[in-house]
């Protein structure tokens, strides 16, 4: 069940219509680990933080099973960094600040005891660097999984397309699906990534909204969990597929209704990060939680209609 | 499995990123009429028109088992018009033009055959005129489904609570259910209007977003299903309305597990109507159509997970 997961960890100031936080630990690579550790018992983390960047931090995810002998700490330099401040529908931001620092030249480097690794997720990162990790790895991962964002699709396109021609399932939301295809039909959308851009997979995440499983001719859909009060949004989209790509490592299937299953995890898992600020609630929940939280998954979308043949 | 039926029968001219109706058969009856007569084989349907509206579209609908002794032809007179553009999104519309024409005067009669009604549907429509129709039925319908719009929270937002207080479902869309509550989260929207304000039952269309059901604790979620084109959505919550009532008045079935059903077939309904202009698609659809459709539905949300105790 060994697990590669690459992608930032860093620092957040977040502002949302119900609060402001600290500078606090988040990253893409930081969300994913935290969601995963609760399916497998290792994950093999790459990635590159400042001197900055808290040793308990690390500690905490050694503690989760998280091996840390592939992150990089740079001295005398700083983590990344973003600020953004959340819309009242919390799907929109605005982003107020961001420092690269060490990110500006992340050479990722890829241990040797992480070299049998058999799931491979690739965080939200530069695709040149995204390419590096697969280049690195001595063989094919059984399953890559990549997640990217718009911003990549105008300024690395070419970049981007190079690195979707060599994933397995592709992880974005409905507007950079959009963007990626010039198609407004999520449905179009996918025929064009499947059939023509690399992906046999993809992953639709629409926020609130749920997220939509496509493969071949068949679409799998799980909503997302109507919630209360969604307090901050930050990483529920890493969470999501740490969940999805931490539940498919754990079972080592890597079947269409096994990914639902991952999708519907990772819906769970996501439905309790946007509780809190930050990653502040992952560090709470127990495997009692998570199940529970898939229970109300069940109820919501359960029915029963009886259908003459 | 007797269902009365009041709204609007009017004519629509309709523009989308698609294309232009000539001025069409619409309104929220006719819809509602076409949808739910796949479930009962009596319709009892009150509407106004003008001289102007097509008797054809009146015999078509007899036919299904729409009766039409409720539906006023006004001579000398015009049908209510509705013009109005769809953006890209399908999710949002200007409208270009109203005439309120029959309607401005609307006084609904009921006539003595229909006075054994079990099943009332309140289209949109102004909400004194729903209240109307409430208090000239002499006995209480079983159930007393009711959708609305906007519009009336902004001009008769009173009376549109009076109407609440009487009826048992509220079927209204995300950003009006926000509207009516100043609530943005839609579970605390929900609370309020069952708590407070008359229905024990809310439906919440999110359009392309699917549809939750609330009663009491409970919630139920249906999707939308995935298209390839939406080409007209007009009339699409109304069609799901009809789906809705037209299944529990032929099952005569008013439990939370029947309604969810409801939204089923409402949504399938729905999904049909969106092919093509007006109610074009749903004069062709047959039951093993709509059967198909559900099947559909199920594949979309189906999975299984094992939950440890």
């Amino acid at each position: 069940m060994s697990l590669l997961v690459v992608g930032t960890m860093a620092f957040d100031a977040i502002e949302t219509p119900f609060g402001k936080s600290d500078k606090i630990v988040g990253g893409a690579a930081t969300y994913i680990a935290w969601s995963a550790s609760n399916f497998v018992t290792q994950i093999n983390q790459v990635a590159v933080v400042g001197e900055d960047f808290p040793a308990t931090e690390l500690s905490a995810l050694a503690a989760r099973g998280v091996r840390n002998e592939g992150v990089q700490i740079k001295k005398g330099e700083k983590s990344f960094f973003w600020s953004g401040k959340y819309h009242m529908d919390m799907n929109t931001r605005d982003t107020l600040d961001t420092q690269l620092n060490v990110l500006a030249d992340f050479d990722p480097i890829i241990p040797e005891s992480y070299q049998d690794t058999e799931f491979l997720m690739l965080g939200n990162l530069t695709p040149a660097v995204q390419m590096q990790v697969i280049k690195r790895l001595k063989n094919r991962p059984k399953l890559i999984v990549m997640d990217t964002m718009n911003f990549w699709m105008e300024i690395a396109l070419d970049d981007l397309k190079k690195v979707l021609k060599e994933v397995d399932v592709l992880m974005v939301n409905d507007s950079e699906a959009r963007q990626l295809t010039n198609e407004y039909s999520l449905v179009k959308a996918a025929k064009k990534i499947m059939g023509e851009m690399g992906p046999k997979y993809l992953v639709i995440k629409k926020g609130e909204h749920g997220a939509l499983l496509f493969h071949e001719d068949s679409v799998f859909f799980a909503p997302a969990l109507p919630l209360e009060d969604v307090f901050d949004p930050t990483g529920a989209g890493d969470t999501f597929a740490g969940g999805f790509i931490g539940h498919l490592a754990a079972t080592k299937d890597i079947s269409f209704e096994n990914m639902k299953r991952g999708i519907i995890y990772g819906s769970a898992l996501a439905s309790f990060c946007v509780e809190k600020f930050g990653a502040e609630r992952l560090r709470e929940i127990t495997k009692d939680d998570i199940e529970n939280r898939v229970q109300e998954f069940v109820s919501l979308v359960q029915f029963d209609i009886e259908l003459v043949d």
